[in-house]
C-alpha cells in the first residue's frame, strides 16, 4: 500500500485504507478513546485508538494503517479510524521542548543547543520553509533572465577584501583564508557569462557578538555586466526581492499562514533616495560617513509613513566608505554608485556599480595606500576586458528574520555559528 | 535603443536597427573590408565595416550599433553593417590564448592560471554550462518530490567524518575544522523535513595529486526519510540523475552542440549488481574490501558492453569498509546497503540506507573502536527519534567531468584547489 501524506486525507475516499508515516506529535488518553496526532512533512493527521491504547512516546517515527473516516472535528474534516501503530524506529527520548504545544516557548539556548528538536516544531519549521522558498523564488528570477549559476572557491589565498574578521585555515601547511564573499569571482566570471548568481556560505570572524551577525552565512550573490549605470542593478534586485516573494507565496503558503504572516509588497520602483537626503531623514550630522542601525530603524519608519514601503533604496554613499572597487558618481567623485536596500529598517542588501577599468582599480588602491601585490590576480583580470558591471549581495538569514521578525538572526539559521557557538 | 542579442539577430527585420554588446570576439582585416566578430553570451555576430576601420584589440567590450542585414554566408544569415563601434572599456591586453580559434589547445598550467580568461573560450565556458543546467535539473527534481533545500554549516567544530584529509580554522583562538560533508547534518535534519538536500561546497585536505580529487568542490547532498530500504534511495538517484540530463537538454542545448557531446541515456531502472558480483566481473579477489579505479573501468565497460549503460549501481560493498553509519544488510551485517553509481567507469556518487537506531550507533562506535565523546551531538540526535533512511552525495565536478570525458577534473572546475594551487 502506497503511504499517504496526512495533507492528502482530505482527498480519501471514505472507508479507504491508507498508510501515514510521521512521528508522534501527541498522545491523549480520554475515558473511552484514545487520540494520536501523528505528523508528517505536511502536517497533523488525528488518529482514533480504544482506550488504554499502549502507543510509542512523542516523537517516535510511526507508520499507521487504517480506515479513513470524516468527521468534522477532525483536522482536514477526516481522522484515521480501525487503526494499527506500528514504530519505525527505537522509543524516542523526551524531548526538550514539548512540540506539540501551539507555540514554542523557549529561551534562545535551548533552541539553539537542541536545534535537531526545535526545528521539528511546525511554527519554528516555517521559518526555514520560507527561506527554502526565497532561494527557489531568487533562481527562479534570475534563470529567466539568462543569468548562470556559478560556484566560486571558499578557500582563498589573499585575505584581501578586509584585512580584518578573517578565518585563517591551514593549508597544506601554507595560510589560507574563508572567503568573505565571492565578489572578486564573480566579478571576473562577468567576463565570461556576463550575468552570474551564487547562493553559498560567506565566513566573516565577527569578533562581537549581536542579533544580527553571524560568523557564517548564506549569501545570494548576484553580478551583472553591460550596465549603463547603478540603476540597472537596483532594478534587478528589485526583481529579485519581488520573486522571493513571490517564491513564499507559491512555495511556502502553508509556512505563511502557520506563522500568521503578512508578507511585504514589493513596489514596481522601490523608493529610492541619495545618501544625503537619508541623513537629513534620520536626523544624523551632514558628514556622517555611513548608516548606523539606529538612522536605517528611522528611514525605515521614514519609508513606511512617506510610501507606505517596507523597502528604501538608498544610493550614493561616500565614495571613501565603501569597498574600493565601488564606482564613483562620474559628476561628484564623493559620491558614489553603491546603494544599500534597508528592509524594515534593518540594511538588507549591498550593491554597486563596481569599476570596471584596470587604471582606475590600480589609482583606487593607491589612494587608499593599500598594497597592489595581495590584489595582483583580481585587478589583472581588469586588463583583460571586464564591461561596466554591479551587484549586490542578500544576506539569506537576514531576510528571513526581517520577515518573520525575529529579535535575534539565530532563530532564523539553523545551526548558527558565532564567537561561542561552533555546535550543533 | 534596447540591446539586441546576437542569438535574436536572424529574428530581426530586415533594415532594422539594432545595438549589440559584447566582446570582440575577432578583427579581420581583408582588402575591401574589415570584418568584426562581436561575441556575447548567446554566441557570435558579423559585423561589416569599411577597410582600415580601427578596432579595439580582442576582448575589449564594445558596443554597435547598426543594420541588420540579410547575408546568407553570415553566422544565423543575418549581420551587421552600417556601423558604430564603442569601446565600453579600455583595450583588453592581449589574452594568455587565442580564444577566437575553434578549439583551445593550451595546457593544463595556462587554462587554469588564466582561468578568468580561458573560461571566455566558448567550448571551455560550455563545460560550466553543462554544470549549472545540471544544478536546475537536479533541483527541480527534488522540488518535483517535496523536498527541502537546507544549506548546514561549513565550520564544524569535530573532525568526525573521517580523521584525516581534514582542513583546521582558527576559529577565534580555538581550533575548528572544514566539514568534509554535510553528512550529519542531512541526516539529522531528515527528522525535521523528512527529505532534504543541499548544494555547497565541501572540503577535503587531499595530500595526493590525482586527476580526480580535489580540496574543494562542490557536493549535491541527498537525503530522505521513510524508506523501506536502499533500494528507495537508488530510485530516488536514478530520478536525479534521469533529472540532471534533462536540465542539461532543456537548459544546455547550445552547449552540448558546441561540445559535440552525445548525452548519457538514464535507464528507467539501471543496472545493480552485489558488490560480491563486482569483484567476479573486475577479476578482483573475493576479499577485496573496495573497488580501485581499475576495477571501475572493467565494471563501466561490462554495464555498457552487457547493458548498454553509461551507468552501474554495485550495492552490498562489506559493511566494515564503509562509513560507520551505513546500514548493514539484515540478512547478512558483513554486506551493507551502501551502493556506489559508477558511471563511465568512475565512481560518481557514494550513497547508502544509513542506521537510523541510537543503540545501533553506540554499538557501532564501541565495534569500530571510535570514541563517543567527538560524535556525541550527532548520535545523540538518534534518540529523538529518525525514521529509517538514507541518502548519496554527487560531485558536481566529477559529474561534469566524465559527461565530456575531461581527463583532469581540474579543467570543468571554475577555480579549483589542490594541493599546489590555491589561486586564482
Amino acid at each position: 500500500m502506497r503511504r499517504t501524506l496526512t495533507s492528502a486525507l482530505p482527498a480519501t475516499r471514505p472507508g479507504e485504507q491508507v498508510r501515514l508515516q510521521g512521528w508522534v506529535h501527541r498522545r491523549r488518553e480520554l475515558a473511552k478513546v484514545t487520540f494520536l496526532v501523528l505528523r508528517d512533512r505536511t502536517g497533523p493527521a488525528q488518529v482514533v485508538l480504544p482506550a488504554g491504547t499502549d502507543l510509542p512516546p512523542e516523537e517516535t517515527p510511526i507508520e499507521v494503517v487504517g480506515t479513513a473516516t470524516r468527521n468534522e472535528q477532525a483536522p482536514g474534516g477526516v481522522e484515521v479510524t480501525e487503526a494499527t501503530v506500528t514504530a519505525l524506529s527505537e522509543p524516542a527520548d523526551t524531548p526538550a521542548v514539548e512540540l506539540w504545544r501551539p507555540t514554542l516557548d523557549t529561551g534562545l539556548p535551548t533552541l539553539l543547543d537542541h536545534a535537531a528538536t526545535t526545528w521539528r516544531h511546525p511554527v519554528q519549521r516555517a521559518k526555514w520553509e520560507l527561506a527554502a522558498a526565497s532561494l527557489r523564488g531568487f533562481r527562479e528570477t534570475l534563470d529567466a533572465q539568462d543569468f548562470t549559476e556559478v560556484h566560486s572557491p571558499k578557500l582563498v589565498e589573499q585575505a584581501t577584501e578586509s584585512g580584518a574578521n578573517v578565518f585563517t585555515v591551514d593549508y597544506f601547511g601554507r595560510p589560507a583564508y574563508l572567503a568573505q564573499s565571492p565578489q572578486f569571482y564573480k566579478q571576473q566570471l562577468v567576463g565570461v557569462f556576463e550575468r552570474v548568481y551564487e547562493v553559498g556560505p560567506v565566513f566573516r570572524a565577527e569578533p562581537h557578538d549581536t542579533v544580527r551577525h553571524l560568523a557564517e552565512y548564506v549569501s545570494l550573490d548576484v553580478e551583472l555586466g553591460f550596465v549603463e549605470d547603478h540603476h540597472e542593478v537596483m532594478a534587478c534586485l528589485r526583481d529579485v526581492i519581488a520573486g522571493m516573494v513571490e517564491g513564499i507565496e507559491r512555495y511556502a503558503g502553508p509556512a505563511v499562514e502557520r506563522l500568521g504572516l503578512t508578507l511585504p509588497h514589493v513596489p514596481d520602483r522601490i523608493p529610492t533616495i541619495h545618501f544625503r537626503r537619508a541623513l537629513e531623514i534620520a536626523a544624523a550630522p551632514v558628514d556622517e560617513p555611513d548608516l548606523n542601525p539606529g538612522h536605517e530603524r528611522a528611514l525605515g519608519e521614514w519609508a513606511r509613513s512617506e510610501h507606505g514601503s517596507d523597502f528604501l533604496l538608498v544610493e550614493g554613499y561616500p565614495t571613501a566608505h565603501r569597498a574600493f572597487y565601488s564606482h564613483p558618481d562620474p559628476d561628484d567623485p564623493h559620491w558614489s554608485r553603491a546603494f544599500d536596500l534597508i528592509f524594515r529598517g534593518i540594511e538588507l542588501v549591498s550593491g554597486a556599480q563596481r569599476l570596471h577599468r584596470y587604471d582606475d582599480y590600480v589609482r583606487t588602491l593607491e589612494e587608499r595606500g593599500y598594497p597592489y601585490a595581495p590584489y595582483a590576480t583580481y585587478v589583472e583580470a581588469f586588463r583583460r576586458g571586464i564591461p561596466p558591471h554591479g551587484g549586490f549581495a542578500i544576506g539569506l538569514e537576514r531576510w528571513v528574520g526581517r520577515l518573520v521578525e525575529a529579535p535575534n538572526i539565530r532563530e532564523v539559521t539553523l545551526f548558527p555559528r558565532d564567537l561561542h557557538r561552533l555546535a550543533p
